[in-house]
């Protein structure tokens, strides 16, 4: 039989991301990867989280098993509606829903308002992740450069003007793949755009609480009175990516119609993990566990840094990241990041993501390509810059 | 700002479904509930599950609570293989994917080979997830008429005849919402009708273990030599819905499409929820469960049976389900079942959902309603047979 004439226009052009293919790779345990979004596994609070999903099991059992409402359960609504007003990302008419995972929420809300064909602009890099979500409810992206302070916002304006976005998708914070930080001015200009041309914003902050370095900025959301920003964000990168625990935060018009779609999407994230997430957020100070990451992948960060600028030749150019878990390193034009990966992965067993997976064309030529520096230990950081190094120094000589 | 212009054409028309929305009149304790359709909480093995839990974290935190697979955790994957196995529904050219949920499988799938304005043929009465499901793609539902052993086959080949349909959405055994199971000659002749009229089926079987009565009927899979089928099941009726642990099998061109909409969905299913149920399937029998639900439920069906041929007035039929959770009362056309559903929870606090959620047309009245038997004690269940069955005396009188 032929399956692939039953396939969607929607499904049929969707390809696995490249990122998670690496991991395949990755399961060769001598791979040094820095190709990677988690966080830190030494960071996992396990001993607690046993404590405490025990407790739970014994005590609610009946709860944890059960079905539960589509919406999330109600005390860890409760928690993260206070982590979201900790940053004035919960405002007048606006209602919280547990998603499983940052992913779904923005895979939802695409498929609550983004319709087949509608231009959607995305951040020039961006995360990989919502791209492929948006191309499978046929959305056209449009991508926008950045520069060093985030969107290049000459540029969006001139898409706005010339073409009729529903919405703007952005990562503020340390942003995936860039590490970049957008302005506050930026923030301020894109909502004002926003409002111009009639469009909504997501905003996706899964990093936000990772700052090791300058100054708080506060969330696009935090300066929306109309409800014009659907906020997005997760526990993935501050307790554990495994247990799928995300939120979005909208007008109720919106969360609404979000609800609906989750349940007959997933009719509702489990239980089990939604209870023992509330009650860690009860019974620990899940700051304090902030703090500790944010000094690892400070540290982490600048002893990267440090091994690039030792290591790698004349000509490349990096971002400096004040937060996050990502460096994007730019290399003269002549170097190809696709083969590069390749020929590291197959020389010197050291991954990394080459950025044309994180372009609206997946296609085109890049020069540049992702590191994370918060998976791996320092010893193999400083061999894996060293092997990219050696690389580059081959290729540009 | 109004947001309903921002909606999409598939998100805009979706109604919350009428039984999550009769959950929340539920929350009220004194409510008897046969509207639901969960297991049985009794049986949820809460012990066992909360040590494996300690287990799977102390010793295997770092997997548990890290970013997994999108197709699945892999020992979970080799469990829910032989299940399939048991019951011939993993095939040559087959791949098994781990969902968040059945529901999600339905999604999934729907999301793969729905395209906007396909017709799509499920039984009328079917349920109402899926239903919502295909609305949320856009899907084309026609409705066919089931006799006492499953889908009307001449309906169902008039309507291919008639159209251009490309999937046939079925519940085998012990439908949701009438408990009927189709009959081996009725899934030989459905697959027939597929091959004749190339199209594909949805096989939805969450409650095929929950036989206490009658012979085992192969599954449609089962007779499947193309690939035709793609198998839908859950572990939420033999262990806990609240784990929201599902599983997909079929041909592996349609299980790797399915991977790639999942992952832009939900990344990957809780690594610890799979992880749990993994171990649960090594370390313990789980047809032994299997078994007492099986006991269980087979009582209160029967009790419930006898309680409706007590209480019920003349002019009255319903179903008699040989497993499962449902059976499905039809009164005369004179009674409005969505109105009764309202008077008995308002009049005897006694919720159960009436029909028309499960149609086509969910706004056409109905005068079938569906009972649940498998959460309630055998005192609510009759007090609650007793008060339907006084309204409908009093209604008929």
């Amino acid at each position: 039989m032929d399956f692939e004439k039953y396939m969607t226009k929607r499904a049929k052009p969707l390809k696995a991301s490249g990122i998670r293919e690496m991991f395949k790779l990755m399961a060769d345990p001598a791979v040094i990867s820095l190709a990677g979004g988690s966080p830190d596994p030494e960071l996992f609070p396990t001993d607690e989280l046993a404590e405490i999903a025990v407790d739970v099991l014994k005590n609610n059992g009946k709860v944890a098993l059960a079905y539960g409402t589509t919406d999330g359960y109600a005390p860890l609504k409760e928690e993260l509606t206070k982590r979201a007003k900790k940053v004035d990302s919960f405002k007048g008419g606006d209602k919280i829903i547990i998603t499983t995972g940052g992913q779904q929420g923005i895979d939802l809300a695409a498929r609550v308002v983004v319709e087949d064909g509608d231009d959607i602009v995305v951040e020039s890099p961006s995360f990989v992740g919502t791209l492929n979500s948006l191309r499978s409810v046929r959305a056209n992206l449009v991508g926008v450069e950045m520069d060093d302070d985030g969107m290049n916002m000459e540029k969006l304006e001139e898409v706005l003007k010339s073409r009729n976005v529903k919405l703007i998708y952005t990562i503020p914070n340390f942003q995936n793949p860039t590490g970049i930080t957008m302005s506050l001015e930026k923030r301020k200009k894109m909502l004002e755009l926003a409002k111009k041309y009639d469009c909504l914003i997501i905003e996706d902050n899964p990093y936000g609480d990772l700052r090791f370095s300058g100054e708080y900025v506060p969330t696009i959301k935090s300066l929306d009175d109309e409800g014009r920003v659907i906020y997005v964000s997760s526990m993935s990168k501050i307790l554990s990516p495994g247990m799928r625990i995300g939120y979005v935060v909208c007008n109720d018009v919106l969360c609404d119609k979000i609800e609906i779609i989750k349940q007959v999407n997933d009719v509702h994230t489990p239980c089990l993990t939604q209870m023992i997430a509330a009650e860690f957020l009860k019974k620990y100070n899940i700051d304090e566990y902030i703090e500790r990451a944010r000094e690892v992948y400070g540290r982490k960060c600048r002893f990267m840094l440090g091994c690039i600028e030792k290591y790698f030749p004349k000509g490349i150019k990096w971002t400096k990241p004040n937060g996050g878990l990502f460096i994007l390193v730019t290399c003269p034009d002549s170097i190809d990041a696709a083969e590069l990966s390749i020929e590291a992965v197959k020389k010197y067993k050291v991954a990394f993501v080459p950025s044309n997976n994180f372009r609206v064309d997946m296609d085109a030529k890049t020069s540049s390509f992702r590191l994370n520096y918060s998976t791996m230990p320092e010893d193999k950081i400083e061999e894996g810059i060293k092997a990219i190094g050696e690389l580059l120094k081959e290729k540009l000589a």
